[in-house]
């Protein structure tokens, strides 16, 4: 016996969501057939309003609820400063420290040589027209600290570097971490950039 | 910044998914965000419709399409043969190894002295009702291995046994596996229950 044909789609669709298998969907189904019927249609609804009240934001193009976003058209950020993250992700993860008040730029991706992402496929002409207005004094390159992250952060400063101040994250040791455990790269990051403790 | 609202209630939604927190609900949403319209409008309506297109089949008490379900009309099945599941997936499992050509029964869970789900709580009182028919010659305990599923049989085993014959699924090594690395309990089973090479 197959499962009723509304069980089987249901898995299928659901296995396609990013590391879900034919196993977890079934799982995530059958705990839905479980719930009351309200809370699956308030499900459904949420589904079909996810792309239908979110826009994203011509300033800075990260995903938001109008365009241009709330932190656009906040004139109480520091202009001058814009950090450059690869996605909303990234910038809500930012967003979250509450230790930045300028403003953002939306990559949309990743340089990545291996899946074919070239630098035209990324929002760097909007980027560059951006700093071209001279109102940006400093960049801040917040991507990852990997292949694809630091390839693209060469070629943003390669290509930048002669028009405003381009910064990268502090590399170093993750709160809560053990020198025991932690990667040659990264120790070496760590004493490179030491604190002078008084001037914390 | 929080997520737009509709990201935000979606994230919410999803998490409440078996083993789903918040970052993997956000990641799923980010995925979907990137669908096209209709693929999100499908999996709405097929999540609407899960329950709407599914049935409890009110002879075995299986999820299926139609009541009575296409395995309890099958008049091809051996009568008399009864297999005991705990819920619809152990069924649609032991129907794919293509093994079994018997009806089933659908108990709806097993005893859980710990999150106190009785006896009375399963569809303990139906079993008996089919097998007072007299029909049924043989159950079969298809239940887990589990300190649940052992009691569950007991319980079972103990209520039925005058007046059907019971039968267990057989424990043993999993096929592929390693005799180093089997249990004491796995390995004791498979020893007490050797099979004779020229029989098998």
């Amino acid at each position: 016996m197959k499962y009723p044909a509304a069980i089987q789609n249901l898995i299928e669709k659901l296995s396609t969501l990013p590391s879900v298998g034919p196993k977890t969907a079934e799982r995530y189904v059958f705990y839905l057939l479980k719930q009351q019927k309200e809370k699956l249609a308030d499900l459904a609804t949420a589904l079909k309003e996810l792309q239908e009240k979110t826009t994203v934001c011509r300033t800075c193009l990260a995903i938001s609820e109008t365009d241009p976003c709330s932190i656009c058209t906040d004139k109480t950020r520091r202009t001058g400063l814009l950090c450059v993250v690869e996605n909303t992700q990234d910038l809500a993860a930012l967003e979250a420290t509450r230790q930045y008040d300028g403003y953002y730029f939306v990559l949309g991706g990743l340089i990545n040589t291996i899946n074919e992402v070239k630098p035209e496929d990324l929002n760097i002409k909007k980027l560059i027209d951006r700093i071209k207005t001279g109102e940006i004094k400093e960049i801040i390159l917040a991507l990852n600290f990997t292949l694809e992250g630091e390839t693209t952060a060469l070629y943003l400063t390669k290509i930048l570097k002669d028009h405003v101040k381009i910064t990268r994250l502090a590399k170093g040791l993750p709160a809560g971490s053990n020198l025991e455990y932690a990667d040659e790269l990264t120790l070496g990051s760590a004493l490179k950039n030491r604190n002078e403790i008084n001037k914390v």
